[in-house]
């Protein structure tokens, strides 16, 4: 403790030590407290904002490593690269292995080969990407008649006619829900149809399924993702861009519609790899762990720039944040590069399992996972009494435009989800996620949609959490379990 | 001229002609130019308003025929469907024959090989589309140091180096411009670079050129376009998307930068085409043509609906209306869909050609081609004295907010352009191109990109200026030639 207090102090500028005595009581408060007192809350802040080195950092995961889906040579570059930086800064870094799915994208095309009115000798090209998970045609391709349905319930009522067919799933993203700050419910309705949509038409016989992009872009880009298939009925499964959705659509109404699909991805064994672990151990309480995390893998169409290079390199920048500062927290706070969250979570399920005898050490975890945006205050699973705890750190984010928290019973976020689900709150910044989904796994989820300035917020933001719960006096409790 | 009075009053509202009479002084007016009144003139633009047809055309074009690059099965069909509806209008057609280029599109990819930083065993991929007139590479591709640059003046300044390298130029569209409304001049710094850089570094002996896409938009998508080499020197020509060209640049200033180009596009011999030209006759200046137009042809990526979709349908689309309104003007309409204005102008050099005993006789022309953005005026390159002629028009077009005209000396545009430097002044709608350059020459130029409404406004426009055109009194006079 005295430790703590003597480096804090010791690093904060002489106008606001002087202040602090100056003003008496506010000055007890602080020193009732003071590892969370608002100069060292400040002082992180404002460290962090002046700060380039977690772009620097996103820059060369994205420049010189790339995509890095889960068993790809990217991932495993991923893993050094980023164990290394965190070294450099003088962390203990642990590699904890992970078995992870090893799904390898192949050749993919997809032309509209008959329908109602088309000249002789014409066809459409449909521009399409598989989903991770989907099984392959043969490599030459396959024929078959399309059925496009909007719902599930279409499905349903369409039940019998999708045996030998592709099904599409033309479903459209909501973006003026996005627009109005949901982006998350907008897209998980549509990832709901990505996610199950395929298996639901397998199990209906249909040869293959698509669906419509899960994003409010309008620029002939198809967005990837997780699908779920059993291994018996492992059909092809793609997503089109939404143009090629609403072609096939309005062709679809002119009269039968007949497509050639190509997708020969193949699903191999199970790779090795690694959740990147750097522990900034902490003093009275070091066996009390506060997690600050975002996901080292990406799908493999881009360099995975906001999904979520922009969460590992804003966790690493805590690290460097508090360690430029000298400070130690009380807690240890845990920087972790998850792998696997795109298509398996295994990185998130090792952790939990190797934590599973000392859960109630795991007191509190952050993980940022929507992207660059522009913060604005805080999201927690932690209990509504909890809450009130939390005014000083809002405070000290208030002059950067951060200072709304906001609780929620759970917050899902997947790799923290099975400790939170054990009673762990999670936390994660609140960003401005408008067109988030305009890129998410595209091809164009690239560096340059990161804005430094605000990657630098996130920095601020996360550091100055992650500082405020490592220091928390009070415990900070458990989630409402559901 | 009997004729044409008889068939304008017989088609206007009863309470239109009323008000005529009861406005004594104004009735005399109208009377002494019948034919482009404002009645006349409103109940065109008021039929286009109504009329789905020319939308419905650009959906048949785009969605059965889709994309109709010169010399491609799509653009034959494209002739077809066009001189069909136009047929089906009453319309006496004509296929005038056109030879064009033939140029076909091949695998294409690029990988940075090596870089400065680069992990073992780990490449980046570059999104890159051929351009129009392309070389090709080896089947297996090539492998060569990248030379980046911004401007001409650095080629230059680096001559000695390009010999042997793959050269990228690295020249941003200016969107803030095309969002003041230059889209053309922005577009034009842009395309200097695509039409001419890869001719350029041809000539250092660069053994590839790369251009940064010339487009506003960031979805990682290539934009393509003609670009223009030797025969002697045609080498494998790109353009790589904004993401891609930035990559590159960051990559080339942390040190030597290698990529493998594969480029395996088809020059193939000259192929027969068409312009497609429908007549609607002129009654006593049956002889004194005015020509609407739009391409038919579209780049090989998309279904062209922008470009130039919508100005083939807004053409068709002022036969339809005048047609509907069983008007016939004085001097003979033509619609012309032009071929092979994207990477030859051919069609427009065969039609001046054929016109050249009678240029007199190309009384105006109109091209749309800059999309279908929301009308608001037209522009012409009429001598500045006849400008004042145009206020019964543009007081027609008023209450659908496109009321402006402007006055260029030279429109330049494409096909008409061999027509406008012999006198023909030209004229086109004047529209919000501010997104143009988004779709621009990428797959993204889709039906969905086209609002119905905008179109229906085009035809307004086209229609109404078309016949205005056709019936003046006064001379319409010629540019002020170049």
């Amino acid at each position: 403790m005295h430790t703590v207090i003597k480096k804090a102090l010791g690093h904060k500028p002489v106008l606001t030590m002087l202040a602090g005595c100056l003003l008496g009581a506010a000055a007890s408060a602080a020193l009732a407290a003071p590892a969370n007192d608002n100069a060292t809350l400040s002082q992180i802040r404002d460290s962090a904002m002046r700060d380039n080195w977690a772009y620097e950092r996103l820059a060369d995961l994205t420049d010189l490593v790339g995509p890095r889906l889960s068993g790809s040579p990217g991932a495993a570059a991923a893993v050094e690269q980023v164990a290394e930086a965190m070294r450099k800064l003088g962390a203990k870094v642990t590699l904890q292995p992970v078995k992870v799915p090893h799904w390898v994208r192949g050749a993919e095309s997809g032309e509209l080969v008959d329908y109602a009115g088309r000249p002789a000798g014409i066809t459409q090209r449909v521009v399409l990407t598989a989903l991770g998970g989907s099984g392959a045609t043969p490599a030459t391709g396959l024929t078959a008649p399309v059925l496009v349905v909007h719902s599930f319930d279409e499905l349903q009522a369409h039940a019998a006619e999708a045996r030998g067919r592709i099904v599409l799933f033309d479903v459209p993203f909501d973006q003026q829900m996005a627009d109005r700050g949901m982006a998350g419910p907008a897209y998980g309705h549509g990832a709901n149809y990505r996610v199950n949509g395929p298996r639901k038409a397998a199990e209906l016989g249909a040869v293959a399924a698509l669906v419509r992009s899960v994003g409010g872009a309008d620029y002939r880009i198809a967005h990837t993702g997780a699908t779920i298939l059993d291994d018996k009925a492992r059909i092809p499964a793609a997503a089109v861009t939404t143009e090629d959705a609403l072609l096939m659509t309005r062709l679809a109404a002119r009269g039968a519609l007949k497509m050639h699909l190509t997708l020969t991805p193949q699903t191999l064994p199970d790779a090795d790899s690694f959740n990147v672990i750097a522990d900034l151990p902490g003093s009275d309480k070091a066996d009390e762990v506060v997690i600050v995390s975002g996901h080292l893998d990406s799908w493999d169409l881009a360099t995975g720039a906001n999904d979520d290079g922009a969460g590992v390199a804003g966790a690493m920048g805590v690290l460097a944040t508090l360690k430029k500062l000298n400070l130690q927290p009380r807690r240890t706070i845990r920087v972790i590069a998850w792998m696997n969250e795109e298509n398996g979570t295994r990185g998130g399920k090792a952790y939990f399992a190797a934590s599973k005898d000392q859960l109630e050490k795991q007191v509190a975890g952050i993980e940022s996972d929507s992207g660059s945006g522009r913060p604005f205050g805080v999201l927690s699973s932690v209990a509504p009494k909890v809450e009130p705890l939390f005014e000083p750190l809002m405070a000290a984010l208030e002059p950067i435009g951060a200072g709304a928290f906001t609780r929620r019973d759970v917050l899902g976020a997947a790799d923290l989800h099975p400790l939170e689900q054990a009673g762990m709150p999670v936390f994660e910044p609140h960003v401005d996620t408008h067109s988030y989904f305009h890129y998410h796994h595209t091809p164009a989820d690239t560096l340059d949609k990161v804005n430094p300035d605000d990657l630098r917020r996130h920095v601020a933001v996360m550091s100055a959490l992650s500082w405020f719960l490592a220091n928390m006096e009070q415990p900070i409790g458990r989630t409402l379990k559901p």
